[in-house]
Formats: C-alpha cells, sequence, structure tokens
C-alpha cells in the first residue's frame, strides 16, 4: 500500500494528497506531527534526512521526497488524468506557475522558517506576520497578473481542467487565508481556487478533512 | 535566436546556463542587473511581472521563466544529452535532490530575502550572514545524508553523467563559498561538484566567465 507521511496542514503534504486524489489513487496516512517536532525524530529522519514531510512511500518500497518531485513520478507511472498539459511549452507554462508558489512563496513562508525568525532573530508577532503577508503579495501580484495576462489560462490556472498549478495554488491561498492576508486585490487567484475547491480531489485533501486535523 | 535575461550571480540563470551548455545549444545573453534593480524596471517587468531572473526567449517568441521549469522545457524538446535519467523512481530522485536546493535552501538565501532582513527587520550584518549560512547547512546536511546513503549516487549526485541534480547544486556551492560557508562536512558535495566544475558546460557558465561579471 502507498503511505503518505504528512501533516494535516503542510502544504506540500497537502499538494501530493490532492495529486494522489486527481488520479484516483488509494493511500494510507502516517501524521508526522510538526507541531511536536516528530519530523526530527529518528523514525522520521531515517525515511527524510531533512525531517520535512511529505515523504510518499511506494507500494514497492520507494521512499519519494519533495511534492513537485512526487507529483511528477506519479505522473509519469499513472498519466490519466494528466496534470501536466500535452507541449512542452504549455508544460513550462503550468511547472512555471507551479514553482512560482513552491519556489517564491511557500519556503519563505513555511514553519521552520517562522520559528528561526521569532527565536534566533528575535522578531515579534507583529513583524512575523508582516514577513509571511509580504512574500504572499509578491508572490500573488506577479501570479495574478500572470494569469490575467496570459493565454493560456481559464477555469484553471491552465485551461478548464486542474494541473499541477493548482496543486501548489490552492494549499497557498488555504495558508494565505488562515494568516489573514488580503486577497481581494487577486481575483483571478480566487476564482480559480474556488472553482478547484469545488472538485472533490480537492476537496478531500484538505487539511480539516485529515485524520490528524486538530 | 534563444535569448537568456540573466544575471551573472544569480543561481537559477547560472543553472539555466549549465542546461543550455550541456545541450548544446547557442543563446544570447541579455544582462539585467540585479543590483542597480533593473529587474523592477518597466522593460523587465513586460518580461517577468514577478521581476526575476532567469528569463529565456525562444526563438519562437515564447518566454519562460523558473529555472526548473526551463530546464524541464530544455529536456522535453532537445532530449539528448539527457539531464534525468529513463527510470521514473530515478527521475524522482534527480528532481527531490534538485528541488532540495531549489526549493528548501536557494530560496531563503537570494538577494531580495536579504534585503528583507537587513531593510525591514534590521537585522545587522552577523546575523544576516548566520542566516545565510544556517540554511546552506540544513540543506547541505540533508543533502550529504541522502547523497552518501543512496546507491544512485555516482560521480555525479545522480550516475556518472550531470542530472538537473548537479544543475542546481554547483550555483549552490558557489554561493556558500562565496558567503564563506565551512563546506568541510559536506566531502561527497565537494567531490561532485568539483567533478562537474571540471566540465567545459559548467565551466562557460560560471558568473566570473559572464558578459556582466564585475
Amino acid at each position: 500500500m502507498t503511505t503518505l507521511y504528512g501533516y494535516f496542514r503542510s502544504s506540500a503534504a497537502y499538494r501530493v494528497r490532492i495529486a494522489l486524489n486527481l488520479k484516483g489513487l488509494a493511500y494510507d496516512q502516517a501524521p508526522v506531527n510538526l507541531v511536536k517536532g516528530e519530523q526530527r525524530g529518528e523514525a522520521h529522519l531515517a525515511r527524510h534526512p531533512q525531517g520535512l514531510v511529505p515523504v510518499l512511500e511506494t507500494d514497492d518500497g520507494l521512499r519519494l521526497t519533495q511534492s513537485l518531485a512526487i507529483c511528477e513520478y506519479l505522473e509519469e507511472c499513472h498519466p490519466t488524468p494528466a496534470l501536466l498539459p500535452e507541449h512542452p511549452a504549455d508544460r513550462a507554462r503550468v511547472r512555471a506557475l507551479a514553482q512560482l508558489v513552491a519556489c517564491e512563496i511557500h519556503p519563505l513562508d513555511n514553519l521552520r522558517v517562522l520559528k528561526y525568525l521569532v527565536g534566533e532573530l528575535g522578531v515579534d508577532d507583529a513583524a512575523k506576520l508582516a514577513w509571511y503577508r509580504h512574500w504572499v503579495h509578491e508572490g500573488f501580484a506577479a501570479l495574478e497578473t500572470q494569469l490575467s495576462r496570459e493565454a493560456g489560462s481559464g477555469e484553471f490556472c491552465h485551461g478548464d481542467t486542474p494541473t499541477l498549478a493548482d496543486i501548489c495554488l490552492v494549499p497557498q491561498v488555504f495558508n494565505a487565508e488562515r494568516f489573514e492576508c488580503d486577497l481581494s486585490a487577486y481575483p483571478r487567484i480566487r476564482r480559480i481556487a474556488g472553482n478547484a475547491r469545488a472538485l472533490e480531489a480537492f476537496r478531500k485533501a484538505a487539511p480539516e478533512e485529515q485524520p490528524d486535523a486538530s
């Protein structure tokens, strides 16, 4: 059986849950409690020396890390329904939109970084929140422009079916809402996220639906 | 003609230069001076609303963004020599190693983030340097473990030819050296980076070899 080591509120685990659901693949969940520090325990470090989630353990014993690499693996092994369009230029666009979130927003706002700001740099709550929102707005402003300007956009980030870009977008929108970022300047992002969240694959992947939600 | 909008010291542009060189593709360079703020100028924002480099303009007029998406595009359009191995599990490993650098280290240590630390959070030079090195060590320690533990490693990150993982690793090593990070605990990383840097494709992509180097 495929097992996902994740955490209900981890954006990266959330992405993999969406991808697995879109592909219609069954999986067990093995929660790793990031707030309790279980990712730094021996058991999890044996799975992933960086102490991060998600880790996807496949039924043939592979341990895959990095959410986008996992999604690409799922795409290659289970091509239908496709998470990437057919043509290289369109695939590049989808991957770039996904990476705008995964490389430019999320890494700056994840738990270990916020902890460093507070613990090592003595940043107060207001400055931590300002940091969080700053990187969301930097990224979302650019993403909104790209989605509005580029012909490839549709009901979803690319065309009218969900792709890897939506898989990255929805967890980032969830997190932005959690930190009460004002998203009123991003109507296209909100509409696309709304369309995606209406799908069962996204709904079942939502943090509040997970067994470890608290 | 293919044109790369980049900056000699940008890690992400450096990755794309290596990929283009490995594929044997000719390209013009159009430098965007990040220190002078040219990435925020109208001309560059028209190319990329996020004001980042690299942007690769192809000879059929596509404007591609995000270095890993650009590398995957080059791989799909010019499959030989391959930057990714053949089998999905190996491809997932290479992509995960690449993303360990591109999603976990580099985003935290790039120029706009260091500027925010100093400008908005009033962080001093020593704390900025400690921040920089902290994320390099977090990432490299995990990477060193993965490279040492996993059977796929060879003279390069995966096997004995350069892949997308080495394309990400070498610019990160260059940057770590520039910020005088102590890399003595990472012999495998250093050996692989040395092997890669001995290749002409990597050598010609090095920051000091670029027309805008200063």
